[in-house]
């Protein structure tokens, strides 16, 4: 899927992992970036793959910096971590001493250069209309700028602002002083960004075809071969509804139909994914047939599959 | 870990997918079940199995079986799935003549034995006490042994009965009429079967080692890297409070101390865990120091990686 990207000129990537950003450096890729608070318990791996790529990761706290530090051998490029509203990780973004002090630091440490501010607004995900996600995307940007503004020198700035998150990404126009973005779901997208409003129907682009082994005992539902070790327990929240683990689809051509809105995986186990029919999949579908379903969240679902096969058929192995 | 039931004289494994039959044949068991209702899309990954080893299967439909029969050149042993109140998959225990229909089919098709009459009380986990499950278990059973009864001819019994699930198995001490268990999770135990009253805090042989990379921005948590990828979505609802994806222990000796149920892992996302520390993790861990996780449910826990690590240091590598 990486490959994709590079043919369509994106020469750097971002990762979650190191593990990750050894297979991507392992398949060619130079500018790197591991968008996940320095595991200082990671550093031979780290130091192995900052001698051969660029090599960006993340701190948000003096101590992190001190033990990357002093535990590589080659330059890596250092991002704070700042929270602009999310409440997850980073330093927030109205501690402007505290910012100032580390971003000191990475400066006068050995082998550390300052690359910039870097924020996930993954609050996004709890929007539930594009307006919502607008709404949290200006916050955060306008949030980061005062950061940086406050940072700046008298001459140009000399670091950059990363901003990242599929609803911002994906819904805003304007991203008024931002170097880079860095969004991630979005290659494939599904169900949960279909509800934030960050993508249409048709943008959902992964799919896990599910065999019918038969039926509930009341025959009310059908029973797949897709549990929690294929979909994951991610869920959507509809309004009105019991939580939802998927949704049935249908081949459309050459490509996946919409979501069947009637239907829903109601209830996963470790390997049984148990569907309320909708109207595509009413006909009673017996043993041997296959269900494609759309997942929640389709990061998790990836994550859980070692291969994938595109519908012309061609199969992708992961790194 | 199957290698240790061998040494203490397992000879026979149940197992939830044909992958993972196949990955336990191949390193000597030669008694397999799977207790999964047949997916007649792996038919050949079956019949390479069924020439290897005995193979049990799971049947619910006259459709399932004959496609079974077939596709297979082996013999198999073929369970009937009944359900006694799950409520997920088989058939109802009282629908004698469709089961008895069914057994027939077995009897007179090609290549395939009747092994018997196989359920998993999966609604033991629902239960919050062990008089619950206990409630469960006898309930279970009378209607598994009324519907065996029914199947019996004149001469003595040629079919086994089989249950399990780690709950009842692990709290009952009587099983009338019953000829197998086959509970899995109770090889590790975790944080719902503590909840559901199966096990005790001693119990408790799995935890996630996540690195602390930091605190949340309000310095309330602990972020630590141990997120969805590594400890699943699955969760406890503990009476008045939020759901909890996992709670730490330390090292006591040469095993686990107790969870710290004052401590709770409070959110996941994909690599990120953020943990509401309790008195055990009380003393401010920083970047680098280890906080050892239970988690909610071993099962989905344990899939998600490749490798584990006795606390002797030995290194075990899934199949």
């Amino acid at each position: 899927v990486g490959e994709w990207f590079r043919d369509a000129g994106v020469d750097a990537v971002t990762v979650s992992s190191v593990e990750m950003a050894a297979s991507f450096a392992c398949h060619g890729w130079r500018d790197i970036t591991v968008a996940f608070p320095v595991n200082v318990r990671e550093l031979r791996e780290i130091d192995e793959l900052a001698a051969r790529i660029r090599l960006g990761l993340l701190v948000d706290s003096a101590a992190s910096l001190a033990a990357l530090s002093g535990g590589v051998r080659s330059r890596v490029r250092v991002f704070v971590k700042i929270d602009t509203g999310y409440g997850r990780a980073g330093i927030s973004w109205n501690r402007t001493e505290e910012v100032a002090d580390l971003v000191g630091r990475i400066r006068s440490a050995d082998r550390t250069d300052f690359a910039g501010l870097l924020t996930h607004a993954g609050h996004s995900y709890r929007a539930r209309s594009t307006e919502e996600v607008l709404s949290v995307h200006r916050r955060s940007i306008e949030r980061l700028s005062h950061l940086a503004r406050e940072l700046e020198g008298p001459g140009p700035r000399d670091f950059e602002v990363s901003v990242g998150d599929t609803p911002t990404c994906s819904v805003a126009d304007d991203f008024p002083g931002v170097d880079e973005i860095r969004p991630g779901n979005f290659v494939f997208y599904d169900l949960q960004q279909l509800a934030i409003g960050s993508c249409r129907a048709a943008d959902l682009a992964v799919a896990v075809a599910c065999p019918v082994v038969g039926w509930t005992p009341d025959r009310s539902s059908v029973v797949l071969y897709g549990g929690a070790v294929h979909l994951s327990l991610a869920v959507l929240h509809p309004a009105g509804e019991r939580p939802v683990y998927g949704r049935a689809t249908h081949l459309a051509g050459a490509s996946f139909g919409p979501p069947d809105v009637t239907s829903a995986v109601i209830s996963l186990s470790q390997e049984h994914g148990i569907l309320a029919p909708g109207k595509d999949t009413a006909g009673r579908p017996g043993p041997g047939d296959v269900v494609l379903l759309f997942p929640a969240h389709a990061c998790l679902t990836l994550n859980l599959h070692r291969e994938y096969r595109t519908l012309e058929g061609r199969i992708l192995r992961r790194g």
